[in-house]
């Protein structure tokens, strides 16, 4: 019998995924339906209601249930969910559908899904501002005291896709035809939930936790896995492997450094390498909920949350990210327990800020180290980056030396223009 | 709202020790009863008793309890208790005391406590050996195929203890009247249960982890209690001081090393250090258990498990101590939660072998270093003491040079004579 927690929601895997002649036959009927073009994150979205990452979901989000996740963190059913899954149309795709119409779903012309759609609706211009602020606003510098409709439309990522959805929403339940090219592009490390469970049960695991990635792995990840294979079954290093916004580090690079990092400093027994095809989306602390939300499908029951879990720029304070864990509707163990199929059974891993100690001799963190700021080695990521691409010297101890030689290799081969492209912030361009 | 887990057995902290003008009065009785000499363990046990650290216990355990601890690690109520608790007297005593009597309990002449004996029994020798099976037979070299007896009254100093005892057993229960020198010789780190308490409760911890110690802080101790601090709200560093076998270092010594180790090495909001009373049983697994028992009481819900905990010689499997918690009665999360006052809710927290890599470039275990022997700082403790009287120096990384410090002028200030007389093998003299 299976020791991992069960997938959120109480319904087991809700995947939307047809395949076989299922299949063969809803793509035939595509063909015939409007088509609705959708975006990279939407796309990512339907994704993980095909293969059962977003179970309980079974399709984009009702506004009934939109205004619950905005407001209260679930769904109108009550269910705990923590973040908007919402499908925009244009004005002309709303003019010509009506509630219970089927639409195909297509990204770059590529047939992805059907929909069944059972509500047409259109949020204000105030509404879609307060869901802004309840799903992207935090407590970080950039967030404080109204500065928040100052810099967020230009400068956080996730909020700007917001402001540049379609003006109508579509939802329904979806049936979903493609996976996109993961599978190929990612084999081995693209998992579906099923597949991640079924390797975490022949290992006899129940207690697993997993580190979100986004980054090349350097001593401060590997830390936060290790003090995870110390006190858990083992942990999932589970990389996010859709769109990042540009100046992230893409991700076959990141698997390769990865890989090496694993194999040269992993007991492997004690460690999954694994991929998700969602898009970030900045959210900060409501993304680290999302991200313990679709950890629970895949049988992980603990996430590793460090600093600034999900965040960009100063929107977010460092640790609100762990905090939001305490105060979520059924947080704590007995609500858990009573409510088992509406909450969030995935529970945080909360790691303070990490760092080379030479006087720790050793990786610590702010709750375990007494010493000094000069006894400490800290880098930001820009300043690593820039070491990287001048080919400069990295500080003994903060990488692994296969992993930086990977790094540098890739920073290298970047022309110098790309290289001004990918230090510059965010645009969002890459994403849409 | 106090978040620590509640005493053990569901009855609160159940405390026998009397205080002010109750004891003073019962003090007058004892003179006149008759005085029954208890051994080092009995009085450790007792103290125990007095301020709570043994709840439920109110007193020494009947034939009935001792069948069910040593059979099913029960109490006859079906409580779970995993060492018996037994006060014996001598012939004499026997003859003279009957159930319902009250005797005064003495250690080497201070009168301790007194006790209403319910029960009179005698063990017979069959008996006895099946409790030493029961309770001190282990999974290790020194126990495998039968060669249990052959070693064990000779070399297991818990077994010995038990073969010492006097004829009669008296069950009944007791009033302290001392906690004997433990609040003066160890101020400050000697803590009843609710000081414990009150102080953790202070701090606002829930989730709290305690080091069981007997031993001088390495850096593989030290590890284990970094990663408690890393993932939960703080650690106890709990050490024993009550009677060792010889050879083993004095608890003043071990409390001067383990203060500096926090002055220079722990944030000290998140560590607490205290001292309890017990003697040493050397019972492996079960004593791991007693270990995870009274830290109940103290506000403790994780034990941290180590390598050969609480074990002696070869008796045990390196990590017997940390399975034994898979197979006692209620192990499970959900017979923990349906049976909250009989169960054990201290749950250990399991380390792999512990030790420092240079390929890792810091502390590491079994579970989260892949490289070979060659790579790792492992010692004795046999080795070290060499190393230490001898004045040699000491592997780099394997303990913190101010604790080091101490323990060389320690070894430097005992005789010869001294040095070989610890260094024999236990004879079990010390703890009579």
């Amino acid at each position: 019998m299976s020791k991992l927690v069960p997938p959120h929601g109480g319904k087991g895997l809700v995947c939307c995924l047809l395949e076989g002649a299922q299949r063969d036959a809803e793509l035939k009927k595509a063909e015939g339906l409007r088509k609705v073009e959708i975006t990279s994150q939407e796309k990512g979205d339907l994704i993980m209601m095909g293969i059962g990452g977003f179970s309980p979901l079974n399709g984009f989000m009702s506004k009934a249930d939109w205004k619950g996740v905005c407001e209260k963190l679930m769904l109108s059913d009550g269910t705990f969910w923590p973040i908007p899954v919402m499908l925009t149309c244009t004005d002309d795709d709303a003019k010509a559908i009506k509630a219970g119409d089927e639409v195909t779903l297509e990204r770059n012309g590529l047939i992805m899904a059907t929909m069944k759609v059972q509500e047409k609706f259109k949020l204000t211009e105030d509404e879609i501002k307060w869901e802004c602020e309840q799903v992207y606003k935090g407590q970080g510098a950039d967030s404080a005291e109204d500065a928040f409709w100052k810099v967020a439309p230009e400068d956080h990522p996730g909020v700007k896709m917001v402001l540049a959805r379609k003006p109508f929403c579509l939802a329904g339940p979806v049936k979903v035809l493609s996976e996109g090219d993961f599978p190929t592009k990612f084999a081995g490390i693209y998992k579906r939930p099923a597949d991640l469970r079924k390797m975490l049960d022949e290992k006899g695991w129940g207690d697993v936790a997993a580190l979100q990635l986004r980054n090349p792995m350097h001593r401060s990840h590997e830390y936060l896995c290790k003090i995870a294979v110390e006190v858990c079954d083992g942990v999932v290093i589970h990389s996010l492997i859709g769109a990042l916004k540009p100046g992230d580090i893409p991700a076959d690079v990141r698997m390769k450094c990865i890989g090496t990092l694993v194999d040269k400093y992993f007991v492997k027994d004690n460690v999954v390498q694994a991929g998700y095809p969602l898009d970030m989306r900045y959210a900060g602390p409501r993304e680290a909920l999302l991200h313990a939300t679709f950890r629970q499908n895949y049988g992980i029951n603990r996430l590793l949350v460090g600093r600034d879990h999900a965040g960009v720029g100063d929107f977010y304070g460092l640790f609100e990210a762990q905090e939001i864990f305490d105060k979520i509707p059924y947080a704590s163990r007995e609500e858990r327990i009573a409510n088992k199929g509406k909450a969030l059974q995935c529970t945080p891993l909360k790691i303070d800020w990490t760092f080379y100690c030479f006087k720790c001799d050793g990786m610590a963190s702010l709750r375990t180290c007494p010493h000094q700021k000069e006894d400490r080695v800290i880098l930001s990521g820009t300043k690593l980056r820039k070491m990287l691409s001048d080919g400069a010297e990295v500080p003994d101890h903060f990488g692994r030396d296969e992993v930086l030689t990977i790094l540098r290799e890739y920073y290298e081969g970047l022309t110098e223009k790309v290289q001004i492209k990918m230090q510059k912030f965010a645009t969002g361009e890459e994403m849409k």
